[in-house]
């Protein structure tokens, strides 16, 4: 990953999120981007005294806009807004979270629509830099701008509330005299454009659809050793129909597949029937779509990652200050429901191979694929499977759509994306258990197959398996166990070799 | 519209689909397509004696791929394979559903994977140009692949089952002698294709594209009408922020929004306040969100009109049949899923208009809009809103998901289309009930607007409603009687005007 | 059934109400009640100058509470009242459900808390002996008092709309003159009490208790067969157990499964293997807690069947109106949903068996019941089986937590009762069509099994069956037909023999 | 609280698991109970070598039925289903869940037709006396019996996996070793009653029973602060209306919310308008329908709490081993969803009763309760209101209904009760969310409606919330911090005083 990122307001990427965020690169402000912003501020300061509102600037916010806000009140109405606006609940988010939404908004400063005071953009790059976390609950936002958890970055910024610093929690006054930084002293329309913002969803959105892919490319590693270990023919996975095939995602699909498989028996084993599941034959085309619904989130986020989210925003050209609809995040809202329905079509697809594999008249394996008929093996593991798919199915239920109008029915939307991004992560971790089912179940299989020789990728991926979990032969396990050590495998995506990873992302 | 559509298995439009479905636009058939659907069909004919398993060909179908077929049986099998796949129930899908289904999969057929006789594709052409439409019942489709449904297409052909013809219900055989064709004989692999497509579901999500749309010009323009009615602040449409947005939808909605009130006293009433609910002020930006996962379903549909869905699929190039994924449609029904959960959204915003324009405290109107106090008025009918709204959140919860594995579990995998289609046609039909209660609500809070001056698509549509049901004044109305009224208005789309609708769609 | 039920405004029974309903019993009017009735109407006289505050009576209605209504008013009020409130839209309620609505809401006018004129109670009895039925629209209504559906009955009765008399769609006017009678002039509070009334959607309960108990039995009654074709070991429905369960419906089902297959073969098969399907060894245990859940369900709409539903409601004896949460019915649509869950249980438990007897492995039947290999039979069959569990799987959503505050916020709650009943019946509707296909599917089982000999109810369900489907011999079928065929035999209860069905009802 | 329960396997009441699972009580065994115990075990010692298939005794599990067990193998079969079914994952059941599971599984197998060793019933009693409670993880049951969870207890009793005694977590048998206990050695017919019980469920429900009564007392009360402080008209909770309300949870609610308000000024404000909104003016009713539906699950869990759960299950006196339906939970499944549907409602009146208190239009105190305008106070803390009943809005759709067959389908039917059962907790965690904000919303008001006195239970309950959170004058809060310490509060039940608190439960 490259070491500085230089934000501009126009340009962020969701590789440069994940290596200022996982891997601590270093963050930087174009020069040209952070004029634009203090021209932003200058317009700011030119309108403070103009006679029209300007919503959270001279009036109050919500159902109270129609206080008028003097200037000797803005260091205490600012700060107040941080204060009332702190409606966060526990848990807290994790701190990939936190600074995923601190580069984000950051970023979305630089557009030029916020007008905050400079040093606000200056700290705010310096708690990146320095790694300066503060902790935010993550609850408690409808997705009208997360006010709620952005308050708490605010609140940090002011010298307040709590944040993780060396490893350790700090106040935050304490941790910035330790860091050598000054805090904030706020001014006009300071803590709007800090509380008003839906980067705290936006970032962790970014980072979910990086988790999703994995997810995805690990299910189809798992798939394949399955395909494998049944020796299916192999004409299911046919490249030649690629031609007459317009679905990207499919294409993917089919590839990597194929690329997993590279030097496997499969493509020899003589198999010519068409027997065999559709959760085996047509995995490709599912998985597909799921690929498809992924690239449309991935293309919603990263317009959302650079668009101005300011209401109002300052027109610096204009020397004006407008009433934007830019906090509605809906296209957000709406992709994240369509990626847990697909991410429950997936979770159905393995539940699905996995009850096939263990059926001798589908896999010509052993009955729940047991070594001798004393063990019981995998056969009860099953029900774990139907349970964890239930809780996926639950979860994939839309939250969207029930909101409550609040602030005297005046902010009657909303579109609630903070939990959808819970429930979404929710469902990766449940995924992440059933995928590590599918794993312990097709590595089980691929011992029953004699005269296997496994692909370049599915050998990688056995071997990982069977170095956290050992084979079912003589005695039974307790399994409960085994399936926590082998989900965490997949939740560190260590079934998938490193090397050329990100080429192989980049080449499709 | 054009009055001839040439298919070629390629570009089949939405457009051309409406003409051909609605306006009885005739068919024809691009020469070299049917040279390559010829080709297909020779290959079929070279392949019928191979020793290699050929699905549906040389094979029973579903789990009882092991059965073998040999040639004597073919036209039998293939009988049989109509007879009992035409499991289809009630109610009947309706004739622009069925031609949609017919015109589709005429297309399909000239991609050349099918390798169909020329004489079904042949025949099917004349069920379009001739209107003979086959009786097909809607439901029992699970969406991989329409079979239940497609089967009463295949039983039409062969001169049973029932269809409409020249506005009378027939015997197809009657039918088909009175228009002076010939029923079919089937041959080998006719079956199959015929039954095997999912055209059922994505002409019917064609057609419902075009009706979205219609709907979210509807509602935008009844949402302006209760904007002018209530001297909403300007500044909220204000197209200026349009230069710092990047989301095409809400810029089409802006630009259709203002269109509508072009020449509306709105732009010139002086209020300068902030005050005001989001469901008014942020229109635009959900109206937007909801634009743009409208095209996403459109490019969905848009790829599977045009893509091969045979299953085998016949490569005549390498004189070959291979086994595909391409009846999977889990692309098709995500896009479905994410619609229907937007067009709540869009519900839940009118049902605030409306409770919000009731209100004197945001309307500054008369409260629920009596134009006298001894009058009770549209306070009531806020219920049905409720109702109705509830209608639409119960049924914006997803199906997709809840397969049940078929074929002995070899069929393991499914995304229940026609069922999605049914639901997001009802949820529409409920829309269209919820805005013509919110026209009713804006036609009666613009009179009580004085001084009020319409924009020109805001008078088109008052002038409309007014035709359709009276102010309330003196008197109270029966009011179901009355919403019955304007919901027929806007099913029929009588409050746009029509001329230059057309370039209006072409040019966004 | 019994010729005349007697009202008295406390012990209507279910019972009586479908006597009255499906059967034609004439209503009378218990005297005492009248009397209790007509005291009620003197307080309401007696207090219309008063100064309080008499909801309803002197004031407006909703967020009108504030206006108050002369003497002279009355009238005309009471008669906005019933068009304002006429807000109810298509679909119509069908004959019997009307009736119900008036049955009920005439016996709750006796409790003595309405307090309406004499004439508007003696008018809806006669609606009821005379077979007058206003045309009612069934939606519409939230559930707090079903307002919008209640007001067409006061406008047949004032003359206004339209009834249903001697088969013919009339003018309430109309009708009312050929049948010779007087229409009423409304006086104060008839208005509300009319409207104010949850009696269409507990009549309508009252009906579906019957029609889910019909259900069950028939459910039951095609299980058993299921049961009996396979030869299943008698043990799973072993009588002996019941000494050791304390569940009431779990007794229920086991008896009437026994009392279903007396004189069977299966008691003497000498099968004494335990392997099997749950859906086939524990039907009787799930059944049972279905059974639980309807007597719930039946307990519930009997306590709202004789229980006051006014506010305000009429203390006679103090002389005073007081307000009460009469007409709250949470509890109906609790009980309401959890039927609607234990219903798609039923649904998922009918759609498991059908798969398993399909299956040789389980049935030790032929594959797909097929009685040679040619023929493709039962097969596709699975996919409509699929689609409709789809269907009730999605209508299984609870719907009553999604109300819409109205009235200016004021009415902040309700439980959308009439919906959740119109989802109810579309979820039988989908379960006579699923139980009729089991019913087909094990019907043709039977037939596979050599020296079967069949219990008395099993039999008599074959024989129905057979008279309206063919056995599948030779040749495949059009089987979507043969599906509406059975269907409608669910429908009209006519698998079951119908001597002695009321003594059953009432022996256990 | 009593000292000591004794067990007999027919009359453990929900009391008493709570005094053994959060007081510490001390278990003894009937006698007779235990000799009948005995019984049931002589009778599978009688029939070890019997040549019928006893299920579990002398056959495999689930699929393996067809695998004959001998005599010799016994001990290692029986601990193989202990290994093999210990299948559950994390998160690990609190200390409290796992006591209940141990008590309600002891209390069953004295029912006299599990047929375990002595040894183990006298095992588990030490288990509960001595506070030796196994880590059993919380999820992977599909409420089939919960095997998962089940199989953790049997495994420590066998000296395997972990425990948590006097204060620390331990190997199993170093915990036996430290408590002067002997682990079992399994005997026939010991693994699957240990296993196949769904007592992990049960157990936990009637926890949950007490923690919703606790919720719906804590939400009256809270309820009765904002009824006083706006102060209604005491006409809605008038007790007059009870002797024509036939609903006993009503009756309760009605009664409850009289006595928290028992000297309050509520009484005597004079206030006479029928002004207000629903979510306070008809509280008692909705809440009577939810105390009805937790009457309706109490049943519900009783019934379950005493009756076999056995399969096959021991009949002593006619030494035979049946089989049975004991392990559907149906009933309790659908009882907890209908539960759910109800909290949500409850979520629903408590978040509108926030939103009407802010408004001074209805309580008639300061907008959003702000003590002075340049204070924003707990304005935006309704969108943590908004957020969280969105949260509870969502965990309220079922989940009982998405089963995946397993068992290579012989086991096609599941009602997930562990799911349910932490879905239900994690709404009531979310509802303590919220009633704490509520209780913030309604001791704020109660201090800006000048001259109130409150009643005995209002002024306790907002003297526990001014302990906890100070109230909003000079300057606003950091209120995330403020919602978790009222949470707590909540959690703890500490708002309502605990004397005499059983007398009142046991008084109505």
């Amino acid at each position: 990953m490259k070491e500085t990122v230089i934000l501009d307001g126009k340009s962020l990427t969701r590789q440069e999120l994940e290596a200022v965020v996982y891997a601590g690169a270093r963050v930087e402000i174009q020069e040209e981007a952070l004029i634009r912003a203090q021209e932003a501020r200058k317009t700011v300061l030119f309108l403070t005294d103009s006679q029209k509102q300007i919503y959270g600037m001279n009036t109050g916010l919500g159902a109270n806009k129609d206080r008028r806000i003097t200037q000797e009140e803005f260091e205490k109405f600012n700060r107040q807004i941080l204060y009332s606006h702190s409606v966060a609940i526990l848990p807290l988010a994790d701190q990939a979270w936190v600074r995923a939404a601190m580069l984000c908004r950051l970023n979305s400063f630089l557009i030029g629509t916020a007008g905050v005071q400079t040093e606000m953009i200056l700290l705010l790059k310096e708690f990146l830099n320095q790694e300066i976390t503060p902790l935010v609950p993550a609850r408690g936002s409808v997705g009208l701008a997360d006010l709620g958890n952005m308050a708490f970055l605010g609140l940090a910024m002011i010298g307040e509330g709590e944040v993780e610093y060396q490893g350790q929690k700090l106040k935050a006054q304490e941790a910035l005299k330790k860091a050598g930084l000054k805090k904030l002293t706020l001014g006009p329309k300071d803590g709007l454009p800090m509380v008003s913002s839906n980067m705290f969803s936006v970032g962790k959105a970014a980072l979910l659809c990086g988790k999703i892919r994995d997810l995805i490319e690990m299910s189809e590693t798992v798939y394949a050793m399955g395909l494998e270990a049944q020796s299916y023919n192999p004409v299911f996975i046919d490249q030649r129909t690629l031609k007459i095939t317009s679905h990207r995602g499919h294409r993917e699909s089919l590839a990597f597949v194929n690329q997993c498989l590279e030097g496997s028996s499969i493509y020899h084993n003589g198999n010519e029937t068409l027997y065999g599941a559709l959760s085996f034959k047509s995995t490709c085309g599912v998985m597909g779509s799921i690929r498809d619904g992924l690239h449309y989130l991935e293309s919603v986020v990263d317009g959302y990652l650079n668009a101005s989210e300011d209401c109002p925003a300052v027109l610096a050209e204009e020397r004006e200050i407008v009433s934007t609809d830019f906090f509605i995040v809906t296209g957000l809202a709406a992709a994240l429901e369509m990626m847990d329905i697909l991410l429950c079509h997936m979770a159905g697809l393995t539940a699905n191979r996995i009850m096939r594999m263990c059926k001798e008249e589908f896999s010509g394996l052993p009955r729940f694929l047991r070594p001798e008929p004393s063990v019981i093996g995998y056969g009860t593991m099953q029900k774990t499977v139907a349970a964890v798919y239930n809780e996926i199915r639950h979860l994939a239920n839309p939250a969207s759509m029930d909101y409550f109008p609040t602030a005297n029915e005046s902010e009657d939307y909303g579109c609630m994306t903070p939990y959808l991004l819970l429930k979404t992560e929710k469902m990766l971790e449940n995924l992440y258990t059933l995928t590590a089912m599918e794993a312990m179940y097709a590595a089980q299989a691929s011992e029953c197959q004699e005269g296997l020789v496994r692909g370049k990728g599915t050998l990688y991926a056995y071997q990982k398996i069977r170095e956290a979990t050992k084979r079912i032969q003589q005695d039974d396990q307790i399994l409960g166990f085994e399936i926590e050590k082998v989900s965490s495998l997949i939740r560190e995506k260590k079934i998938i070799a490193d090397e050329g990873e990100h080429d192989k992302k980049g080449s499709i």
